[in-house]
């Protein structure tokens, strides 16, 4: 009998064996612009199967990794602090059984909820951040938890110089004053990464990729599509040093919105990213 | 000088002169399917243009009325609770002001406001609903406020007898039984509309449209489509019986989601139920 | 060898031999809202051949017939006077071989054409005009030649009592009013088509559909949606009146704008439409 | 631990336990005309929450039955035998097991596999048919498995008498016509179904929906959309004859293909279509 | 009371205050291939709040500028003539009140007005041109105003050596053999842009920019795409030497059809080449 | 008389005189993720005449030469060995005329039967081909004749050493292992394009594009979008490159799907890279 309900591929392994899960968490209750990343982790599931599972770059294959997908928590619309709290613990339990947690949001709001997970067991966790956008308000419209605030509210738990962001490209002005002095943050591009990544090397590390990291043109299907990003060879770059990494504790990808984008193209970038991000940090 | 910015067409009188108001409430942050609700406004303002301000129906136009077009309020998404103050202030500086207040949603939970703007005025106010879902949950998924909630929270401002409900054709078993009891709802149909609107003849009433009520082949852009709801002669016959009424003290019209349905055709039915629904009941 | 250039199904046969003659118009430079009608007869061309050329309801087939495919004509867009003048060229060769002309548009301009070739030859002409829309202004936004005023300037040739006017649902007030005295219009509905056919029994009659006569709800794919209008079961009662003629000298159908309806249903009620109206009224 | 993988609402069931069990049959190869059937299953499952597990028409909830969500079998493109063999498999263990299978194609001509499989089972079985088109070609193209042969290949397996077809509207003049010796079909309309069900009422029956019976305002994303269908509400009185009858051994609903309706609104009806039918049939 | 119709962002001052003035022109009635670019300006107003008004490659801010939105002038379609005498009345009006006119096309055929209207005010004034067409035709199909002989028009008003064309990539053979002796006409690229900017440093410019000199990756969202533009870091680049001039007079930014790109990234990329240009050339 | 049925721009002449013959070979039978291929042909004719038949880059002009367009081939779907075997009598039936075939799929399993048809009039004859994928599978799901395994059939028909790939960024581990053996492979890029043209110079050359090989931003509307390949630009130089072989003898453009791009971009990319290709090597 061989039909089965549809997880990303590779991630066919039962949960006690596997050495990473996956899970969704479809929540975009404060997006400001064009919501819809909910429906990214079934739509990257569903499209994960036109990719192969064997990387021509990296010359591994995700079958050869024991990994799991939970599929996706049913969240609270209208309720940021449930849907974290949710979030939060289905990250501990990830951990608590020894295994390192993958996410697809969703909203970026939502990568706060591992962050606060891993920085219990992780005294010295770091954040890599690739994204067009700063977010790092204090606040959105009186709000303190926000798509537009989660970079600043993680800079809360783990405090100055934790968090390393790369090629932002949109911002308030203040927000990258306030950077200069509690992050590293490069402007634009990710010349500063390979030596962050040395500098890394052994620590606990978590990585969040909001897509829209990405140019439009490569990545039409986000919720606020900024001009002027990377494309998916600059990616492969990026993840060849991210690959140097020899303790990855956690990752997510968030902001695809697939229904902004017909073609599927976004979708399959994201699967894509998502295949080479695991193969080259799960180890 | 003629070039203007796009109003909705034939509100294009000043504040003062105006016996009507009109403005966007452009909020869907509990949205729990398919959000995009914020951008009706705009759509429909841009898109009005291509209907007449004659109606052939009724043999009346929105330029022999005095209706002006605020434009939209700036809401904070992620946070219900203010974006329901700031409608309500809004409201209130209209009815204020002698005149009756006209607001084009977002999300269904955003009537809840004027409500209860106009039923401190009003102490007899009564609803009327036309909808494919019951919207009476006590909460959804923990909250209550919430586009599933919103029509009992109406209650608890109104109170028994008060909410008129029509064409419903979703919900739970729970909320249709607890309806016979506190509402007048009519599943399905309108045939007590007559009725119901000879009652209430002269008492001052509020209408309130969840667009949804239409058919999806009639109505596709919408972040819930029911199947099975009326057509657009059903919505004419029910703006003939609507006209009767003597005090029609506010009315919304809501959950277009124009970004779902490309053809324009969800937008242009929102646009011309507004055109009768005004002439019919703005005297 | 098999390969062909796509016509329109079962108009395979020669010119030489065909008792009627299809070409497309594809011009839609006057369009006031969203234009894209001059995609129309090739969209109609390609989907055609997903229906069958044989009509259950009528119990007659396409390839009974002999039918030719002309192409389209190459027309200037900006140059409305050129384009209609190109058009009645090709409608009057058609004619002058003895051939019926069978246009596919092309925004309603197009129509004014055939009518005024038609009418050089047939003193007595007489048109039977489906619409949403009046088309009576004697201008639009100064311009004598319109979308919006085609049906007058068919007027101008004809004169009073040849025109007849079906379904239609918007205008100004005052199209309405000038229709009272000079065309036969009857608003909304179709009852008196039945009457009128009767009439008109052994008269030279010109067909024009435009499109938009369909409620949106079956006809999304047109520049200008208007809600209200008859679903296919009633276009199917209309042909079957129309099949009642014994001298149609010419037809058409417009406003067909395909891009606007990505699913392809619009194009598909055109061809069908096209097929069924075909099958009665050419014999 | 909530998370899960993507069923349809309220088959949340284990194997073991349940009346009846659903697949997916993702197979589209021999679509003449626009392909894309294969994602319907999934489709299904995911906006499937978007409704509710209770009928307010019937009074029952999917919830207080048994069901089970198999998922999707992996079928080869391209290769029409060996995907029927491997779906009648499927339905075959399900019905060894004494569950009654629910599929979701794909297709019109997966239904061949089920009904083969159930037929060794019971020996007076008998199926009922809505669909636009005849699929009673003996070959399409030179081929013998198609959509468009896919009732003939039925009937191959039952017999004269055995296959009932309602609502039907297009097809050659020969398929209606061997029609009238060999099955009972009903044009356009479902009058006789009534008497139908009277007659079946505890004989063995197959159901097989081809969701194209639809007209295409109500169900534009399929591949082949064909004006003049059925509406919801007559969807309604089907199933609540169908409701009737007494021994459903297994029903099937194909041709839904999603990606040609951005809107959503097909599958809405599909799975509402779906729901209402669970609800009535399955006892 | 904070509702307001939509605007560009940070064009939110009073006329009298304002340097620059914004209007939208929305006019296609002479475009060949895909119409739509009228839906442009109201479109960018919506969007343009997506970005941010403080850009962080300029370190400058709208906020810090004074600038109006006029909104847009209402045009016949299908009179040309009419359409570009409005827009050049309106240019003058935003002359003569010592300000810079901004204008949001539609299809390049409507710089042609402000060109006339400076033209008479700077006698010596020049033009850069970015673009993916020559637009040098004599006439097309006839016609002497179309939006593919608008460039040749304004070389009419100007004369030889006063049109700077740049990333040209399609045309007739005969445009480009014209242009060797007339225009400066720099094939493919911009590397002679630093040196133009030079030479007319403090001389009267005027700017139009068809967004079409994009690559149809960065910019679907156009009537006419042509595979082989520029990215947005090129576009960025261009801006900075821009920046250099100390004259700019009047600027247009043409040819966004926003409706034949769903995802809206053409809009987002319009609306922040148009941020950047304002915030580099309006001093 | 100048109404025609739509061909490829510039393909006007009659066969007889023609240098080369265009066909479109619709099949996509195969296709394993989103099928539509079968629509490219047709596409592509219509959007042709939005680009120039004159190319800036070569300055040649496609009305130079001498082409016949013969239209489409009428292909059962679901019968992959009849398809090939009537792409390829309508191969020899042009190889005969002494003409080059030139063919736009379709899935990529089409070009088997140009290379099967042209392999037997010349006996040295090699491929190069352009590809996301590898298509050297031994079967695919059990299948020999797949778009997944198409490479490995021509590799069959032609032997080691004759089949050149470029770009190719997916497949099996084993497909790569296996063409390190018996073709030649170039992963990524394509920088042995230009030995490998100087080695086949005088040989007759097929030449097979996949335009997946362009990265999905380019081109998304093809059924397997593949993130991380080649630009525009890098294809103008393929192309020039390509101009250098004195024998080509048929080349073919597949897997266009342009439903999945509503945009029309993928399609513009896919007319103009036919236009560069035929210009650069039918001399």
């Amino acid at each position: 009998m061989e039909a089965q309900l549809t997880c990303f591929i590779g991630f066919e392994n039962e949960f006690e064996e596997s050495k990473a899960v996956l899970f969704g968490a479809p929540f975009d209750g404060t997006t400001s612009f064009k919501p819809g990343a909910r429906f990214a982790p079934n739509a990257m599931r569903e499209d994960s199967w036109a990719i192969e599972s064997y990387s021509p770059y990296l010359d591994k294959d995700l079958n050869d990794l024991k990994l799991f997908d939970y599929g996706n928590l049913e969240l609270p619309f209208g309720d940021k602090k449930n849907a974290l709290r949710m979030i939060q613990e289905m990250t501990q339990s990830i951990i608590d059984a020894g295994k390192i947690p993958i996410m697809i949001g969703g909203e970026h709001l939502v990568s706060l909820a591992p962050v606060k997970a891993l920085s219990k067991k992780y005294e010295d966790l770091n954040v890599i951040h690739f994204d067009a956008h700063t977010d790092l308000r204090e606040d959105y419209l009186g709000e303190a938890l926000s798509h537009a605030t989660v970079i600043r509210r993680i800079y809360d738990q783990l405090g100055d110089g934790k968090v390393n962001q790369f090629c932002i490209r949109s911002g308030l002005k203040e927000e990258f004053e306030w950077a200069k002095k509690h992050t590293h943050l490069e402007k634009f591009t990710y010349n500063t990464l390979e030596s962050c990544v040395r500098r890394l090397k052994d620590k606990p590390v978590y990585i969040t990729i909001d897509l829209d990291v990405f140019d439009p043109s490569v990545f039409p299907g986000t919720g606020t599509p900024e001009p002027g990003g990377i494309n998916f060879h600059h990616m492969l770059e990026i993840i060849s040093f991210l690959g140097r990494l020899e303790n990855v504790v956690g990752l997510d990808i968030v902001e695809l919105s697939p229904k902004y984008d017909a073609s599927g193209v976004s979708t399959a970038v994201a699967c894509k990213t998502l295949r080479e991000l695991v193969l080259a940090t799960i180890k």
